[in-house]
């Protein structure tokens, strides 16, 4: 199989994932809602829940594209690390709902852990994926840019990391772990968007 | 990435966000239903809902590729800005969904502001995503044609207020502001079918 | 815009509300069920009814690509005129659900009459779409076969036709209009895979 | 139409069903609940139904591609064979409900039959598709590998009766025979990387 088969199938579960995330609001209006404005200035949390793993899912896009730039051909076992990694991102749109609907409930900090541990898998598989691609240059262009590739490498071995540390808080302030996660998101973007401006 | 590549995610995320209308219907049909038949009369609103958010998200799909046809190359911030609008696409069912339902009770006038308010947004973004693109001639195509461009511009800018005008009105009667955007959508496609026959 | 950058998207809609039709079976057994397997035998008419409507948008799709094969432009009426035609496909699952869920109850007719329309609009929207851009040859390659031209012309012609009749029939037995369109499907099936073998 | 054309119809209804199975998890916290963290950790066969189900899924795509990877030409009815198998594709998320929800209820048999029976009718229909092609080299390259075809052949014969015998297993314990279908995706997964890895 080509990379850009897997790239096609791969956007696709990206682009789904990210598109379902709005089912979540929905299941917030089900029923008779007798205010139906206070209704939805109350559900706030949903939106920003939304707005930061629809841009988290976003960034994972961005990043796996920038892999998939190195990569010049893939093997079996690559494909079924890239079908674990997009698991991890299927996966995304449920932990988004308890955190959307749980946050400001007794269940905030279940649903801030389920939140946090999605993406340290997700992380984790990240990891995977591009180190198998990567360790002895195994999959990659030959003309692969040393520079970028160990860029890349030092970005991905922290992830894990970040995200179990942002996850654990939540023992403490579940509210306080998925702001960090939103936090997390907006510094890539900016971060990315002032330094990393090549693509 | 190629602007190709984000062409096809962003069609992936116009295709699903559009085909996920028709589940606003069918949450008009559930539980026990004594007579269907004059149920699936009386839910006409959703039908109207549907088709005018299909067609208003067809119209986006259209004109995003005008767009990406004038250019040549994509970098982060303008992945990113493209992820914050399709961010605001992906939003569209849910509104359309708070219409289909509440049109006809007293939450008419949220139900009309939010689909309103995620119309402006959208707009807005559409704004970023091109002006960022084309402002200098940042990101398009050398030989792109200085009326298309400009074409593009002096209809985007009025955009937002337009949509803000028509939000607005739902403060007086939220049918006349559902009914307005309606009409925007099908002025939009009778104008461009019959000026902007060339594509 | 290209053909094929048409023909992506609505590849997208095709696979999206074909795949979206399982959501009607999951419908079918929310709640509390004493015996599992008793409803999953009873529910058999969803099965069904899924079966035909994914091979009755498998064999539109099949036909748009058909119809895309003599297309070499598109312009902007062509492309409302698909958004039109995709509108109609994706509406499918929802007729789908109310066959499926009310094809013995009282609200049969209004359900088989719902599909059947749905059927007709979807079959009108082709024709449009096709004789728009055949008539004169208007979008159509230059060395585009004359024999399959007037093959789709003529076959598209009594397609609303036959549809409005199979429709029709639910006023008189809605189990028979419906299973009228399973067979019309089946038909399809069978007499292309023996004489239209080529495509 | 071409093998490519038909490839990406059926990766979008691959990518669709895969990301799909998420909402069987959603549906598992619907409600109120009054502890959440305890729900969540009752929940887990839910969590392995949706990996198994995805890496199957995943599984299958990979397979699909290696059967497209010898196709030159399609006709028609191996068009019509693939949209039956892309059918029983789309069809997985429902018994993975059914799994989900039942295994440790009364349902349970019920459940892992429907499973069963699903993964069979799969099997059967990437038969019919692959032995239609093969067949005589009826659809495949002039320069298809003989070896490759023939390891095709062989291990798509005996894939509907292996997945028959795991199936019946339910009448005796659904348990195992749930456990069946993921020990032989696992065990896929495992033997493709060990031994198959060139793709």
């Amino acid at each position: 199989m080509s990379p850009a088969r897997l790239e096609t199938f791969a956007d696709g579960v990206f682009a789904i994932a990210a598109t379902l995330l709005i089912l979540n609001i929905d299941t917030q209006i089900a029923g008779d809602l007798p205010n139906l404005g206070d209704r939805l200035l109350h559900i706030w949390p949903s939106y920003l829940a939304y707005a930061v793993s629809f841009v988290t899912i976003g960034i994972m896009w961005v990043n796996h594209h920038t892999v998939m730039g190195q990569v010049v051909r893939v093997d079996r076992r690559f494909m079924f690390a890239t079908i674990g990694l997009l698991l991890c991102i299927a996966f995304v749109p449920f932990p988004t709902r308890l955190v959307s609907e749980h946050i400001r409930t007794e269940g905030a900090e279940a649903a801030a852990l389920a939140y946090g541990f999605t993406m340290v898998a997700t992380a984790i598989m990240f990891s995977v994926t591009w180190f198998y691609a990567s360790l002895g240059g195994r999959l990659l262009r030959p003309d692969a840019d040393p520079a970028v590739v160990s860029g890349i490498s030092r970005s991905y071995l922290p992830g894990p990391w970040i995200y179990l540390g942002a996850t654990l808080i939540a023992l403490v302030s579940p509210t306080a772990s998925v702001l960090l996660f939103a936090a997390i998101a907006l510094f890539y973007v900016l971060e990315s968007s002032i330094f990393g401006n090549s693509a």
